[in-house]
């Protein structure tokens, strides 16, 4: 094993053992209680949905139905905040993730108590819940700034022998620095919403001149998305940047390959990844995830003394992709772990604000793409396939390099407890075809 | 002359004959009708400021002083919007660049009437006055997402000469592709903010490995910025994007160039732009400028048809930039014109929407460094100084490679008409020395 999940500096961080006594909490909503869900009682994630009168509000998973927060908060029954003070009356997270890690804590403790199997049948308590099935969801948060890194070593090695072979794969500085690049808040989105093929320009290894086309390398990108909960001023080190992190979720950072060959020098990519972000619909919080840490693998190079993790900051979250191509089954492409990653979202974080940089409520940060050590836990299809020169067969016959019209791509995870699970639910997209023009 | 200010095939766009015959707009506001103010009653830019009672009010730079437009839409005397609706409200001018190309006409057409010296003396909006001097000015709008571009040719091949040497000082794509990379909204400030140096992994070409310290190589950029006005979705033409185009504003996007060494490959810059961009504080808008187009420069590759401009969309804008030593006299190091940049604002933004990523209300895009042809034109020290090789000397005699504490650095900008001046104010930062330690 290359991972230590004991931190020596501090035995007392590391949370294993808890984990492994912990049991499912069982809840009065009898799905809750139910092995195969998602949304036990230990995990309780935030989002939002749209109500029957076609209101946004806030929601909370619980088996197979959603507590209705923001009409809990109306009725006086669970308050974050003072009276006046209408927290979720927006259907949005943004307000209470600004509130901090004290608020979050107590909203928590209240939440699992009105949920709990011994709050008995709680009938006053029916009327706002809303079954999952038929509701639609929507974002949870407004996404301030979205960053994303490129953390993973299984993928940066494939990546970089891939372009640039085997002996210069990992670029001098990556050992060092938790590379990262400014994506583009203004494109991400909630699962659910298709994903339309853009345009752009292309030019391949033997054309003069780049033309201007619709993309015909598409890909997606299995990532987690740190979410920050509480500002920085200056910089903030390791241990302050994990505590400012409200909760994760899924991430699909898709990602157009052609464009991105011919764009990304010198300053990297840019309309490459600004078409979508696709997020999954709930945010697992840290407390929920508080049992599944883990610590990042074994440094290669020493760290920088300002990147040292105090404690385990990964986590151990099982992940998995499938494509299902218009009409058809789904195939399981990849398998892999968040605890793969070289990085973790709290030092990528610290990093973020070495320049002084100020993190805000609602900075999104991607992981970068997860991938494993072996062939089949690798995160794109640009590692899947090799560059696109090793097509993937899927269970219907069909091969893939890259994404076609009308293929779903569906990201899963799950933390794996003793008798239960914490689950993210799904972070789907649809890929539609190029518009026959590219503008209006 | 390597410009062509008609453009052949639309000439009725361009505006060099409006220019050459427009006057002096005269106001009662004496101090608006002198040569050398920068706010006449052609200009008119839109800022924000803090009443005596500080409180944040937007308000209209004329003369020597500002209009207090909150003042005047609370009095019922200026409204952009219907009665109930305050946009004014909040000092911010966000909700009413959202409003689009109409209410900033007519809004325009209001302000100028008001202000005409045909409306008298206007005792009555007297009380709407307040000195520019010892008033604090404060962010006019709320950055949506920042883009930053690097569309200057001088600039890009001092650049890539420095780095690269002459042969390939130009990236094969910047022909075709207004190259730009997504940098950080939280960091953009107002002038007159204080800039702290930053703290970051620096690792000279001899070092074996990085070190974490106080950056040695801190720079200025001389950018203007274009502010976007209303949104986009899809894909926009060329047009379309001007169309967009709220306004423009001087940007300084200072820069840690030994920082930005060691970082910057594959994924391009990152903390090293991240410490502040400071922004001019009076939103020039693009009807002031209307008489100040100019096309982009002559293509030396051609265009791939959707970058095509179908009208001059450059602006003849002279800039400069001076350097003042702590309590000592300020030198021009550099002096240039908007009308260099290879791209205009209204390509980048048509290019920045390829990707089908949607452009918001506040997006602010960088011009990239402005350089020109002759040394003296080079509008960073990384360019003035050949990569810190050849000193700069000061007039007081003083030398210069990259920035000291306690310099201060101003940008100025102003397009020259016939007997008055569109002036953007000045765009100043002074250097802090850098935090003892990297954090609390």
């Amino acid at each position: 094993m290359h991972r230590d999940p004991v931190n020596e500096k501090d035995p007392g961080r590391s949370l294993l053992f808890e984990r492994s006594t912990m049991p499912l909490l069982k809840s009065w909503v009898e799905s809750a209680n139910t092995p195969d869900t998602d949304f036990p009682l230990n995990n309780l994630p935030y989002g939002a949905f749209k109500t029957e009168e076609d209101e946004t509000h806030c929601g909370v998973a619980i088996g197979d139905m959603i507590l209705d927060v923001t009409a809990l908060e109306e009725a006086g029954i669970l308050m974050p905040a003072a009276e006046e003070d209408e927290v979720f009356f927006f259907g949005d997270w943004t307000d209470f993730m600004a509130m901090g890690p004290d608020v979050w804590a107590a909203f928590r403790t209240a939440l699992t108590a009105l949920l709990s199997e011994e709050n008995g049948d709680a009938p006053e308590l029916v009327p706002f819940l809303v079954p999952q099935i038929g509701t639609q969801l929507v974002m949870p948060f407004a996404v301030s700034e979205y960053t994303d890194f490129y953390a993973g070593k299984h993928h940066a090695m494939n990546i970089g022998t891939i372009l640039r072979g085997a002996d210069n794969a990992l670029p001098p500085n990556w050992l060092s620095i938790p590379t990262g690049y400014n994506g583009r808040a203004s494109s991400v989105v909630v699962s659910g919403t298709d994903v339309r093929r853009p345009w752009g320009q292309l030019k391949g290894p033997n054309d003069e001149l780049p033309r201007f086309a619709p993309c015909a390398r598409l890909d997606l990108e299995l990532e987690m998305g740190a979410i920050v909960g509480t500002c920085s001023e200056g910089m903030v080190n390791v241990q302050q940047a994990d505590d400012m992190i409200f909760g994760y979720v899924l991430l699909n950072d898709w990602s157009a390959r052609d464009i991105q060959g011919w764009e990304y020098q010198p300053l990297g990519p840019f309309q490459a990844k600004a078409t979508a972000t696709t997020l999954s619909p709930w945010i697992v919080t840290k407390a929920a995830l508080e049992g599944f840490r883990t610590s990042t693998p074994e440094r290669e190079r020493e760290l920088l003394p300002y990147l040292t993790e105090p404690g385990p900051m990964l986590y151990d979250i099982e992940l998995e992709v499938t494509l299902a191509p218009e009409g058809k089954d789904a195939t399981t492409i990849a398998r892999t772990n968040y605890n793969e990653m070289y990085y973790s979202a709290a030092q990528q974080l610290c990093h973020h604000t070495t320049s002084g940089c100020p993190m805000n409520t609602g900075d999104l940060l991607g992981s970068g793409t997860i991938s494993g050590p072996n062939k089949e836990n690798r995160g794109s299809l640009m590692e899947l396939s090799w560059g696109g020169k090793e097509p993937l067969t899927l269970d219907t016959g069909e091969t893939r390099t890259f994404l076609e019209d009308g293929d779903t791509l569906t990201l899963k995870g799950a933390a794996q407890g003793d008798g239960f699970r914490i689950g993210f639910g799904y972070c789907e997209g649809k890929i539609l075809p190029a518009n026959e023009k590219p503008h209006a």
